[in-house]
């Protein structure tokens, strides 16, 4: 077979049958046209290199493995990170409980540190054996895709100089990266479930009064609490009057993010329109299911958010319970299930997290707004998508895995803080999330804050516990440092767009000649210039690999540290391994109280080992902060020779998203 | 669709192409002649009731249900007993982490309290929807089966009066169940892993010494220790002389078992010889598979192991590793592996564990005995193999629950003791072996008795826990009580044998019509008169229910309980719920030090609630205790109207089994 070229060292590669439906088949985003300015590269696989086959089961490919080479990617492993020597059958399901490729986010994609990526070009349940076993007597390993149902393979095969450079040619063909609104990267509060309005509002209210910087509220309007699906509409007891409370949050300078999921419950005034688009099967309690592969379904589904919601001012929604579970009794609809598109259940399986977004982002389009938001499950090409995966486990240290992982296979995750162990849990958790895409504090289960008290039964009685305060002084701290990062965020992001490098992402994908970072999940690179390596409760020191060159501890500027190798410190409370790449100029803002809808950052640079007379500069990414669309413009902020700072345009922007705080010097 | 009758009240319905390779392509034992004087009943589905549709991932059938029923069965399931309303995905697994259909013996079988059962013939992971979602708008739940890849179904149905006259029937269609030689029911103690001959001598004279009634020893011969693929070659610094050992032995009374698994090393004599009938890929550092399906390699790995070991004694062997897991790393070959015969790895898995049974099964039909071992991966159509399952998971609580599950599907499965967090669960959990097909012992990881000491670094250092003396007499006692169940239980086997009646089985399954036994998972039945309800460590008291009828407690026969509701009491550690049918002449024996080839029992018989001056008997089965292909025949215990013993022969058996103990009277 010949491979065929269709980017840049972008090429794909058939055998057989195609699959009538596949991730490609339902993109919303076309390949970023950045791609066709990439290097060109052959393809990485010689002709002939890769064995095909069709057998009863569905079809076979064998890609040979180089004798020393390492493998990352499928989706948002939470159990695992470097896979070689490893089968992973990806499947989505919300509640993996072991280390077999189930994941709520599963992606058919792997990269390798010799600088290729594979993307099979499936919704089904493909099984990756990464050079698991050998075959008999002729030694030599490979990695085995089978991909069931199919009478044929689709490869797409990624060139690359290294694996970043795979990375993001994977995240361009799949649209670029989502940007998001500046909102979106404040800091975020969800309610406790039950809670009515007048609750809501007191959390609003004490979040200012205590000057915690929250930006984003997240509510359950209570629109299943007569069965489990959705009717998408308030509850009457709870929100008698949501259209004022909903002016109040945003006089407040909130904004609202409203919980739901895809399984319609037959009060919803989109029932009766839907149900020609529907699966065979219901879930929870008579809830139909959308067939959102069908753009008539998501039409109806996307207008009617629009109308009831966006139209409202709702900024972002949260999308649960789009996964399924095989470890929590086998809820959802089953792989058979029929579905008018012709999907089955085990690609709807695949597909509907993604297509959900897509529906939800595409009620977002008559208003010309980004929209910001979380979602149980994702699949291939979901880089362009403006939602970041959350899951029902919990685990800390699968949670920081998750952070090192999501940027192999263009994913956002947000290790959210859910509940906390301890005051110790809860400020570590808190120290994690700051650094993920969306900077969540999920306190759902609690009626009070959980700063005021972390065992959940005492919090439902209303009794704080011993130093609640110190404690949220604490949470302050990092909800202020989330603030001040945000225009270094902003800018990353916009790196993930149109470059398609992860905001957040794997040490090895900066230096993969350094083995050393092969097997580093549990410290991440934030941006250009961040090195973060958090600490989990119980641990009075870590020991973190700090990636080759010279960094500078951000909470002592004074400290430089040569990496290339391990260190091991002891950590209070208050610290955590975070260094500034040496010579940095880090746009820091001064932390306001939520971010505006078109902000104003008040920059208050600080470089980190700069030289003395050393010029040092950054460029900032500017657009309006909010609406879809825009291509923005860059500033540059510079530290000068003589110790002050500057900004300057090039060109016009037709924004203004950044100034400078009175003028410093260092 | 027509349903084709094969046997009375057993029809198949098959609909497209049929599967080349099922569970009944290599059965090696014919359906029980005793089916065909099965009482005649009519399909259990009317012509039409089930719906049929072939997709491009498999066929599936859906099966109505009744508003009110309940389904058991699909194999050892250990994570849950009542299956109404939970999706069963059936997949060899030895780890299976939650309830989702995994098991190391699944099989695609499942009987409903309304009397019937359904087997899909496949040996694919054929998935089981039972009831667990409605259909949009429709109501009405069903049974949805798939099976991936094929492309028709077969399903054999079967009529009952009852949920037990289905299983009969299922274990009838299977050949009848499984025999045991009279030694196979005795006390097992398998020594500690590393043991040299000198060291497991040292075991069999203790426990001796000791008035341990141990029958078998098991043994790891050291043929793993180059590579974990097995070279069955004895170890020489292990086993410098094992043919003397073997020897010895024997005079002490033991039969021994030998672990082994299947995948060969390039050193074993065999390898060469399986080559030509081995799979694609190495298991375990070089370890061939033979491809057991085929008659050369079975033949192969027969005679090799007859000429071997069971010519030299050697009793039985310990089937490892046969079933693979998904949940540590997915060793063991791919799914997609290819094998000689035309089998591919999903249909391997689950047809090697049966295949292996066979296989080794036939080493012993030379010697023209029975054999009775162990095994870690079985499935459909097995209860005719003289293996009982066990399993390396250890939860008491799920091994009881597999007691009550086994039943079901024509399986055999020992609770195995293999270490114990205190002395208290060490007891629990011989006391609920020893009703178990294999009241086995599994001192694998401890170099002394786990009686001595079960804390296994204290273990290894060989000091001795407090009060280890009242605990091994505590053991000694419970051992003693199998040896006195023997009689009993070898009758009950003859059952499972000719009429296909678990030996150990639900309660529900005799009597049905009682509804609070629907969900009874924690207490079996035993044989035609014991109930039995195990208690875990840390429980001083437990609930149970009884079934209806009059019971005498085993420990105080002056003790009755009305059953037909369930009993609370407080339990000290030498006691738990067990329960004589009253009425009941039980067939106890004096417990000797081991049970020989052809044994001969003491009876020591009690009566649990006769009236004064009634006659109560019990129909012993009689053979020679150890040669395969016997009949038997039958001898009549009776208590007299005076109170004395009687035993009576139907005419001749050809063997004596049984003798009274000196004439007592009540």
């Amino acid at each position: 077979m010949q491979a065929q070229k269709l980017f840049p060292g972008v090429y794909r590669l058939s055998f057989g049958e195609p699959e009538t439906f596949t991730p490609e088949t339902f993109r919303s985003v076309a390949p970023s046209a950045a791609l066709k300015n990439c290097e060109e590269l052959p393809c990485p696989f010689a002709q002939d290199a890769i064995a095909f086959r069709a057998s009863a089961r569905g079809c076979v490919a064998e890609l040979p493995l180089d004798s020393f080479e390492q493998l990352y990617g499928f989706g948002l492993q939470l159990k695992s990170f470097a896979q070689m020597g490893k089968k992973k059958a990806l499947r989505v399901n919300a509640d993996p409980v072991a280390d077999t490729g189930d994941s709520h986010a599963p992606v058919p994609f792997y990269v390798s540190t010799s600088g290729y990526g594979v993307l099979a070009e499936s919704a089904r349940q493909v099984s990756f054996y990464c050079g698991a076993n050998e075959k008999l007597g002729a030694g030599g390993r490979t990695v085995t895709v089978e991909i069931p149902a199919a009478r044929g393979i689709s490869l797409v095969l990624f060139a690359g100089k290294d694996p970043l450079d795979v990375v993001r040619r994977y995240n361009l063909f799949s649209g670029g990266g989502a940007m998001p609104p500046a909102w979106g990267l404040g800091v975020w509060y969800r309610c406790y479930g039950q809670s009515a309005q007048a609750d809501a509002e007191g959390f609003a209210r004490e979040f200012r009064a205590h000057r915690l910087p929250v930006t984003v509220l997240g509510l359950e309007p209570g629109w299943h609490t007569r069965a489990y699906s959705c009717s998408y509409i308030w509850n009457e007891k709870n929100f008698p009057d949501h259209e004022t409370f909903l002016a109040r949050m945003k006089e407040l300078g909130y904004q609202i993010n409203l919980w739901e999921h895809i399984f319609v419950h037959p009060e919803a005034e989109i029932y009766d329109a839907l149900k020609p688009y529907a699966g065979e099967y219901e879930v929870f309690q008579r809830g139909l299911i959308p067939d959102v592969s069908l753009p008539e379904a998501r039409d109806i589904f996307a207008d009617h958010h629009y109308e009831r919601f966006v139209s409202q001012g709702i900024s972002g929604f949260k999308l649960d319970e789009c996964d399924g579970s095989d470890y929590t009794g086998g809820w959802s609809y089953p792989d058979c299930a029929r579905f008018p598109s012709g999907l089955d259940g085990e690609q709807m399986h695949a597909l509907i997290g993604l297509l959900y977004q897509n529906t939800v982002r595409q009620a977002f389009a008559p208003a010309g707004k980004r929209t910001w938001g979380l979602v149980r499950a994702s699949g291939a090409l979901a880089s362009p998508s403006p939602f970041t995966l959350y899951s029902d486990l919990y685990d800390h240290r699968d949670f920081i895995r998750g952070l090192a992982n999501m940027g192999f296979s263009g994913l956002l995750w947000t290790p959210e803080v859910r509940s906390a162990a301890s005051a110790e849990d809860l400020v570590r958790r808190i120290q994690t999330v700051i650094f993920s895409p969306v900077a969540m504090v999920n306190a759902w289960p609690f009626p009070n804050p959980p700063w005021h008290q972390v065992d959940e039964a005492l919090n439902h009685q209303g009794i704080r516990m011993e130093g609640s305060e110190a404690l949220e002084a604490r949470c302050r701290r990092w909800f202020e440092l989330r603030m001040e990062l945000l225009p270094y965020l902003y800018t990353a992001f916009r790196r993930y767009r149109d470059e398609g490098i992860p905001p957040v992402r794997a040490l090895l994908l900066d230096d993969p000649a350094d083995e050393d970072c092969w097997t580093v999940e549990n410290a991440v690179l934030v941006g250009d210039a961040l090195y973060f390596a958090p600490l989990v409760a119980g641990e009075r020191e870590r020991a973190f690999y700090l990636p080759r060159g010279t960094w500078v501890n951000f909470f002592d500027d004074s400290q430089f540290l040569e990496g290339g190798r391990e260190y091991r410190f002891a950590y209070d409370l208050d610290a955590f391994p975070l260094y500034v790449k040496a010579g940095t100029l880090l746009p820091l803002a001064k932390a306001e109280q939520s971010v505006a809808e078109h902000p104003l950052f008040t920059l208050c640079p600080r470089s980190f080992g700069a030289k003395p007379g050393e010029t040092l500069s950054y460029v900032l990414y500017e657009d309006d902060g909010a609406s879809e669309g825009q291509t923005g413009g860059e500033v540059t902020l510079t530290r000068q020779a003589d110790g002050t700072y500057a900004l300057s345009r090039t060109g016009e922007t037709g924004h203004q998203m950044y100034r400078l705080a009175e003028e410093k010097a260092d």
